[in-house]
C-alpha cells in the first residue's frame, strides 16, 4: 500500500500536558510516526511518498477561517507576549457563556478556540498541521486517481479538532479534510468511520448537518472517557444529517468479541450506504497495553480489522490518528493496512 | 467595622495553578487573608468574629445540587483513582458539545463542573469554600440585624462560580450566597455590586433573570481578560432581570479618573434601585500593583471607595474577592472598609 508521510509531521513536539492535573510529557510526539515508519519499512509495506502541498484551500473547506488564522498566528502571538515556552490554554468558556464574541488577547483567544489544556500549540505547529493535511490530502488523491487504498502516516492527528476549535492533541481534522477534498474530487457519498478509541468529536461536528458525508466511531463511552461531551448513541444527526450519524460508544474493558460485533454492524451500515469512497480514521489506542485508554484488544486483532475494512471492496484512505503504546503501534497500525491488503 | 473570619478558610492550599502556559504558585493562598487580618487588627477596626454554620441550606438555594455534591466529594473521588496531588480539570466541554449529561467518572465530572486548569481542589477546598459562604452568610445575618456594615474575610473568593461550576479561585459564590440570604432575612430588593479587577461571571449568571437582585459589575473588558466570555456592556438581563444586570467593561490601563466616572455611574443606578441591602464582592486586583491585573488604582483610592459607598446609606455587606498584591491587600482592602465607616 502507498504511504504519505512527511517529515515536517515532526515539526509538532509539545514538551508537556495537564494530565491528571500535572504537566506530563506528551504522549502524543514524533516518536509515534517514526515507529509507523520504521515497521512500513521493515514489512515492506510499499512505496512511501511526500505529500505535496494543496494550500490552504481545502483546509478552510472545513475549518472556519478565524480559527485557521488563530493557528497560523498563535505561536508570533504567544512568543510576543514574553514566552518562549508551549502555549496551553488556562480557561474555557462554559455553558451560558458567550461564543459570539472573539476576544483580541492572545489569552482570549487561545481560549476561544482550544478545548483543553492537553494540546499545547509550539513554534512547528502549524508547519506539522499542515503537513499532517497535506499528507490526508495526497493519499486521497492517489486513491481517486485509482489506487484500492492509500495510507496517512501522518501527525499531529485530527479527529478532536472542531471547525472551530482544536484539542485532544488535535488541530487541524485531518480526516475531514479528506472527506471534503474525496467529494470535491467526485465522490458522491463519503463514508468516515473512525476507529480510535476515543470518540471523533470533531469530525462529528463538521458533518452533523450532512447526508452526503457518514459518519460512523466506535469508541469508549463518553459517559467515563474523554471527550466526555459528545459520542452518545442518541447522537443521530441533525437536519439533512439525521440518520447520517452513528455512534458506538462502548464500555471500558471492550474486548474483541465485543468490538467485533459493534464494528461488523458499522461496516453493514457503510454497505447500506454504499459510498464511493471510505476515509478510514485509523488510531490504534484500542490496544490492550495503551498507556491512557482501557481496551483488550490484542495486535493480532488489527490485521482482521483490516480485513473486514478490505471486503467491503471501496476505494480507502486510511488516516492516522491515535495510539500511544509506541513501540506496538508501527505493528499495530500496519497489521491493519496488511489485512486490508490480503482482504 | 464587624469582621467575620474563620481559620478554617485556611484549609484551602492549592500547590499550582495553570498560568500562561505554566504551573505556578497559586496567586490566590492563605497568605491573602493573613494580611488583611493582620491590617484589620494594627488599625483596630474593630471586633473579629468566628461565623456561625449556616449548613448547606443557603449553598444550595443558590448552588446546584449535583454541583454542591461535586465539590463535597472530589477529593476523595480524585485520591480513590490513586492521585495525591491537587484536582486540575485537563479538558472542557466546548461550544456545540452536550451539557445535558453528567460524566460518572472523576476526570469527566471534574471538566463538567469546571471552568478553568488554575483552580485547583484539594484536601481542605470544601471545608474552607463552606467556612467563606459562612462568614458572608454570618455578615448578612450581622447586617439584618442592624448593623450598618459587616465584613466577610473569607476565601476561596467567589464571584466566578455560577450555580453548577467552579473556576477563577472560586468554588461556592460567598456574595451570591449572601444576597439570596438577604433576601430570605426580609430584603425586597438587592444590589450586588462587584468591584473586583474582573468580571463577576458566576454571580451575573445566578441572578440574571432576576429583578429582586441587582448585579453591577465594574471590570476589565472580557475582550482581553478574564473571563473573557462574559462581562459585557451589552449583558442586561433576561426576562424578569432584563434591565438589572449593569456591566461597565473598562480598558485595560484605568485609572482613578476613569475608574471614578464608572463607579460613579453604578452608585446612581443603585440609588434609583433603592435596595434594603447593599453586598460589595470587594476585589482589591484593581491596584496598580497587583501581579495579574491592568488597572491603575492607587492604595490612597480605596478609602474613596469606601466613602463613596458609605454615602449610599445602605446596610452594606462586604465579601473579601480577588486581590493578589499580598503585602498591600490588608491597606486597600481596611482601607475601603475605612473610608465607608467614615462617611
Amino acid at each position: 500500500m502507498l504511504t504519505v508521510y512527511s517529515e515536517d509531521c515532526r515539526a509538532h513536539h509539545g514538551r508537556a500536558e495537564l494530565n491528571e492535573g500535572q504537566l506530563v510529557p506528551c504522549f502524543e510526539n514524533p516518536s509515534r510516526t517514526d515507529m509507523v515508519l520504521e515497521r512500513l519499512r521493515a514489512v515492506d509495506l510499499g512505496e512511501i511518498i511526500a505529500p505535496r502541498d494543496f494550500g490552504e484551500a481545502p483546509i478552510r473547506a472545513v475549518h472556519d477561517d478565524g480559527f485557521v488564522d488563530f493557528l497560523k498566528t498563535c505561536w508570533a502571538d504567544w512568543t510576543a507576549a514574553g514566552r518562549d515556552w508551549d502555549a496551553i490554554p488556562f480557561t474555557f468558556g462554559k455553558r451560558g457563556m458567550r461564543n459570539d464574541r472573539v476576544p483580541t488577547d492572545i489569552d482570549g483567544r487561545i481560549s476561544y478556540y482550544g478545548m483543553d489544556a492537553g494540546t499545547p500549540i509550539t513554534a512547528g505547529t502549524w508547519t506539522a498541521a499542515t503537513a499532517a493535511a497535506n499528507c490526508a490530502l495526497t493519499a486521497t488523491e492517489q486513491v481517486a486517481g485509482g489506487l484500492r487504498g492509500a495510507f496517512a502516516a501522518c501527525r499531529p492527528p485530527g479527529h478532536h479538532a472542531a471547525a472551530d476549535y482544536y484539542g485532544g492533541y488535535c488541530f487541524l481534522n485531518n480526516a475531514a479534510i479528506a472527506a471534503q477534498a474525496a467529494r470535491a474530487n467526485g465522490a458522491q457519498r463519503v463514508s468516515l468511520l473512525d476507529i480510535d478509541y476515543h470518540h471523533g468529536n470533531g469530525t462529528q461536528t463538521i458533518f452533523y448537518d450532512r447526508a452526503d458525508v457518514q459518519f460512523l466511531s466506535l469508541h469508549a463511552d463518553p459517559t467515563v472517557e474523554y471527550p466526555y461531551f459528545l459520542g452518545h448513541a442518541d447522537e443521530t444527526g441533525t437536519g439533512e444529517g439525521e440518520g447520517f450519524n452513528h455512534n458506538f460508544p462502548l464500555p471500558w474493558g471492550t474486548d474483541w468479541t465485543a468490538y467485533e460485533a459493534a464494528l461488523s454492524e458499522a461496516l453493514r451500515r457503510i454497505r447500506g450506504y454504499r459510498p464511493d469512497v471510505l476515509v478510514v480514521s485509523l488510531g490504534l489506542d484500542t490496544f490492550e497495553q495503551d498507556p491512557i485508554s482501557k481496551f483488550k484488544l490484542a495486535s493480532d486483532r488489527y490485521p482482521v480489522v483490516g480485513e473486514m475494512l478490505g471486503k467491503l471492496k471501496i476505494p480507502t484512505v486510511f488516516v492516522l490518528e491515535g495510539g500511544y503504546a509506541v513501540e506496538a503501534l508501527g505493528v499495530n497500525a500496519v497489521g491493519v493496512l496488511q489485512g486490508f491488503e490480503g482482504a
